[in-house]
């Protein structure tokens, strides 16, 4: 499989083939050609050929995809049919959102610790866990070797937070706090930002275009 | 202004440069060069002067660019120097998360309403508002007339939802609720879906694909 050579924007859109492929498995749907893909998707039949001809193809010349196949396989490429233990830092109204609505474990990441220094946040359950004092940060990371961190905690402390982090063995961050962590300063680490509000920039670019759309 | 010809991957990109471009305001740098600029923001100065010239330019040779005459010259670009009435649909943990860290005045979006179904959020305060029974919800649209609407909601009632907020006068939707809005039904609906967990699954990718890039 030559992964190397796949560019940046193919591999932005798998979550989405994800999604519908999980979609179409939901409704029993076994077998699927480019063509009906690409109108339930918005894409183009030969876009969707020439992505996942990026992996090495799956489809089959007038049978079309098989669909739990193909979602398989678009799982092992995500790397999501593995699990990284992934701890969440915040557990204020962000945090419980995203622990509570994230399929974790559907996506590559398994949720073992929530944190948070509000004593009148610790100790409530959220997703199936405890909230842990932030204090306990150290000894629960030296125990459990987590790999993932989710920051859902003020741009003020995410500089603080991010480096006793890397201290502690994390080297993966999907980070809602809208503190830049520099990776220039740490070479391994990886980190998915989120910027919810960007999305909603682009909707007001829509409303104040539409006219000429 | 040629913003017809402009590719949605330029658009995509404003949001960034908007913010970027407020920090520097924040710090109070009156210029910067595409160079630098390019530096701050992981793109080439090349792809910056490309990308502003699609809107017709902006920087001086030898001068750069004046980041406060920038920064309102996209937010002009976005739309977000106006502001559309918007009501938020559901007042769980995902909507407080999204009406209380989401700045949508800056955004081009006023939050003017928060609805529930549920007895114990309704009269609760988010964001200054008063979350309402969504059995006020005609009531209000009629008398409000909100153009967006941030749903919030399960899936399960995104179908029903949607068609009933579209009868009301709603035709912009902030989409977090994983229930794909139908916009072939009705040509003038403009939708902005929100798939948090695909970021999540990139992160999967970028963790388990880390060795060969």
């Amino acid at each position: 499989m030559a992964k190397n050579q796949v560019s940046s924007s193919v591999i932005k859109r798998l979550p989405r083939y994800y999604r519908f492929l999980e979609e179409l498995k939901n409704q029993n749907i076994t077998r699927i050609s480019s063509q009906e893909l690409a109108e339930l998707m918005g894409f183009t039949a030969s876009q969707i050929r020439q992505d996942l001809n990026c992996f090495g193809g799956f489809g089959q010349q007038g049978y079309g995809y098989n669909v739990s196949q193909l979602y398989m396989e678009i799982a092992k490429i995500l790397g999501i049919d593995k699990l990284q233990k992934t701890i969440l830092i915040g557990a204020g109204n962000l945090g419980k959102a995203v622990a509570s609505h994230i399929e974790f474990e559907k996506k590559g990441c398994q949720l073992i610790g929530i944190f948070d220094n509000n004593p009148e946040l610790c100790g409530q359950i959220i997703a199936g866990l405890n909230v842990l004092d932030i204090s306990q940060l150290e000894k629960f990371c030296h125990k459990h070797n987590p790999a993932v961190a989710v920051l859902c905690i003020p741009k003020s402390v995410g500089k603080d937070m991010s480096e006793r982090l890397i201290n502690l063995g994390i080297y993966a961050f999907w980070n809602f706090s809208h503190y830049d962590i520099k990776t220039s300063n740490h070479k391994n680490i990886i980190v998915e930002n989120v910027h919810l509000a960007d999305s909603l920039m682009i909707l007001s670019y829509k409303i104040n275009n539409k006219e000429q759309s």
